[in-house]
């Protein structure tokens, strides 16, 4: 028989999870008032009271701690355009797609300066949270292409592969966070006006 | 009657140029070795053998010797780009330049690094020479646009200002020194995708 109350106690993998929360969130609070850069893992085992030995038991370097939290701060992005790209028309998937990623990533770098400071530094040193977020975006791209070339609102003859990363790129001086941030000024129009663009390089 | 001795001899404007120009390559050398955020004016007044009050009577400022190696450097760069793309289809101009520029810009990182950074950062600081050189490149796009609509090779729906705009927005991973060092690694391939992708944008 299963008792209620142990399987409601956390599991060890559950507490160690909690664990690496608890880390993440301190190290990000102490990035945010000092910066990434001159931060050590001296300075966070300190701040957050544990020992150094116990700090590297769940993180092997302040990248590693930099890099869980990237990837908690992409992934919501990613979840909230996954969301707002979801449904429609190709075209008009494509466009909430990268009309919403600027917009997300601006409001990151007006809200949390320093957090975006290190999403920004990982894309310049291709950390694979930042990898992987680009992966993302080439991923939804491609979904959208596959709906529009099905649907007939999209031309077939360029090369699926190639059209997508083509797309993506042009779009990295809005989507790519280390480029980003000189192009705030341009928001919204710039994005839009190179989203019509790869809209009128997609007609059938 | 004007003699012709008289006629050879340097005017004071053009004196004053030349030692301009002395102070520049004497700057740029100390930059390349020293790098231009570490040099002060006062390195560079020891280093040319000048007083500071005598460099102060070319340049104001240490930025303004940046400013003018770079107006040098780029202007180089754009007098290559005009011939490379002089003639020809507007799609092979087209090609031409979104080939070469990327290129040339690559030479000039792999080369001079240092002078690549100074490039670079007047890019990321919006210095006019670093603002002159996208006019300019602006410019060359819309040249190559008018011929293709005027040839028929181009659409004319778009409005002429929108279409330049997001053609240099689209090319700026590859044609902004400060964005473009960290896209080596995708030339030659991904701006000529990108090219592929703004002549499709532009079939009419």
């Amino acid at each position: 028989m299963i008792d209620d109350d142990i399987q409601l106690a956390e599991s060890p993998r559950e507490a160690e999870g909690g664990i690496r929360n608890q880390i993440m969130v301190a190290a990000n609070a102490h990035f945010s008032r000092y910066g990434f850069a001159k931060t050590t893992m001296t300075d966070l085992a300190k701040e957050i009271g544990f020992s150094k030995a116990y700090l590297y038991r769940f993180f092997d370097s302040k990248q590693a701690i930099g890099e869980a939290i990237c990837s908690q701060t992409l992934g919501g992005i990613l979840e909230d355009v996954m969301r707002v790209s979801a449904t429609g028309s190709a075209m008009e998937r494509l466009r909430a797609l990268f009309r919403r990623l600027p917009e997300l990533e601006a409001e990151l770098f007006f809200e949390d300066r320093k957090l975006y400071d290190i999403v920004a530094c990982s894309a310049a040193e291709k950390w694979p949270s930042s990898v992987a977020y680009c992966d993302r975006i080439v991923d939804l791209t491609r979904d959208i292409i596959i709906q529009g070339r099905e649907s007939g609102e999209f031309e077939r003859k360029t090369p699926l592969d190639e059209t997508c990363r083509a797309i993506v790129q042009t779009m990295q001086p809005f989507v790519n966070p280390l480029m980003l941030q000189y192009n705030l000024d341009l928001l919204p129009t710039a994005p839009q006006e190179v989203t019509s663009l790869i809209l009128r390089s997609l007609a059938p």
